[in-house]
């Protein structure tokens, strides 16, 4: 009798390998194939045993992606075929990852799916900057948003609500549209002063800061030319950043070795 | 020459073991101390060393919390003295989590802290139900706020921004306050029929699920009385949640019957 197959939908987290879960780590064990965004680091992707295959499905920004419907289909037609797929996802399957859209093929062909949540960007870059989420005084929530838009539209926030100085803000796929997103905050009220912290590729041994504040950090952004995935802390947490003494300096300056220990 | 301590600010997920990350476990076998809320479940502290000490901060809703400050105070003191201590807080420490104003107390203190993250509720709960925190066309982000306030004031939410049906609103610790969170939603322009998803203590063996929708959530669930720490998943991506086929619910109705998703 043939094994019926399966599809486990993981995050994989924002680049530190370090970062998956026990149970991530365990269903890569079990799979026979990973099927991998480009965000997935080489590191998590050398957890994957020696034996399964790896298939890309990766968007760069520059090539043709692979498209959503053709993603859906290979996962359909490796389940059907009886086998133990692993889909990884940077991140977290459910935020901005379409990991959704891939479950609801999977049961829709009647493939079996587990979900495996991954530490998310906003997650992974508060941690090594010691910036927090909440804050008591500074912040009573945060907001997860994406500043991407399809290019024939223009960014349809509901900018009152975003502007709220109370909730930390934080974009993710912004870097494009860091000019629009800036200006219009500081027009719906938001202080031009807002501290704002932009990470390239936080957790890995690519991670690039930069502090600015509402105003700037567009300018400061096209100054810096941060390359790979970037995302954007807004808010009066980012203050703690500053306020942090010199062991989180030192890892600015060098690579990242784990937080220095002052 | 005495050992320097150190504190490791950890994340221990949701509940199930299986959802801390590598470097939490790897962390965790190094304790001397383990300081940890009540949140941490059973199945997370067996994890610890054997020879490690446990020490329960937690903040049982009945009796007398310790305070912030003296937990403060124990975690620079247990430092100061050599120890190695991981502080274990449930989900993120840096979401609701009051992390970061221990990490500010160490670092004023001199003592080296690292930050290890660690899988949210929001995250636990969508990934054990398959409602996705965002989903295009129905939530092009996610907000997590509280729903506890001080006993002496009310809830002072900018409800405007609130209410915006294009962003999923988690409710953290908002069991006491559903009836005028919900109210005050419908009143800001929110869908009275809304979907609302109630979760206690997901991931873990005692799960529970309440289907409800924002006009009849307060009713139900004092109808329900669900224990434990409860989540609230707002928004037209809980329309996920009923469209789930069998085999999600074959695998998860064993251990843990959703309550209800008529
Ligand atoms: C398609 S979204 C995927 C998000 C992912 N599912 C998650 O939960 O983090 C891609 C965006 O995530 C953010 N991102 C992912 N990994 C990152 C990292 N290591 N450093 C900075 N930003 C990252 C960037 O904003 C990037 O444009
Ligand atoms: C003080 S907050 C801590 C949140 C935690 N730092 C996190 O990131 O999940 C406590 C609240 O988290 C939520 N929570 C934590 N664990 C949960 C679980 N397993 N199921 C449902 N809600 C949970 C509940 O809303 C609870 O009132």
């Amino acid at each position: 009798m043939k094994t019926r197959g399966r599809v486990f939908l993981v995050g994989a987290g924002p680049g530190d390998p370090e970062l998956l879960t026990l149970k991530a780590a365990r269903v890569l064990e079990l799979a026979h194939v990973v099927v991998h965004d480009r965000l997935v680091s080489p590191e998590v992707l050398a957890l994957a045993p020696p034996t399964a295959r790896l298939v890309p499905v990766g968007k760069a920004p520059t090539s043709h992606p692979v498209p959503q419907e053709r993603i859906n289909e290979i996962l359909v037609d490796l389940a059907l075929g009886g086998q133990t797929v692993v889909r990884l996802k940077g991140g977290d399957p459910f935020i901005f990852g379409r990991g959704s859209e891939e479950a609801e093929a999977l049961r829709a062909a009647g493939v079996p799916v587990e979900i495996v949540p991954g530490i998310t960007a906003a997650q992974g870059a508060a941690s090594v900057t010691g910036v927090p989420l909440t804050h008591r005084g500074l912040a009573t929530g945060v907001r997860y948003v994406t500043g991407h838009c399809r290019s024939d539209r223009p960014l349809d926030y509901e900018w009152q609500g975003l502007a709220d100085a109370r909730t930390t803000l934080v974009i993710y796929m912004g870097a494009a549209n860091i000019a629009e997103i800036s200006e219009r905050l500081i027009a719906h009220g938001m202080p031009a002063a807002t501290p704002v912290l932009a990470i390239a590729n936080a957790t890995t041994p690519r991670e690039r800061r930069l502090a600015s504040r509402l105003d700037r950090i567009a300018s400061d952004m096209a100054a810096a030319r941060l390359t790979g995935p970037v995302l954007f802390l807004i808010g009066d947490v980012v203050s703690l950043y500053r306020s942090s003494p010199a062991e989180m300096f030192t890892q600015l300056a060098a690579v990242h070795p784990p937080l220095a220990h002052a």
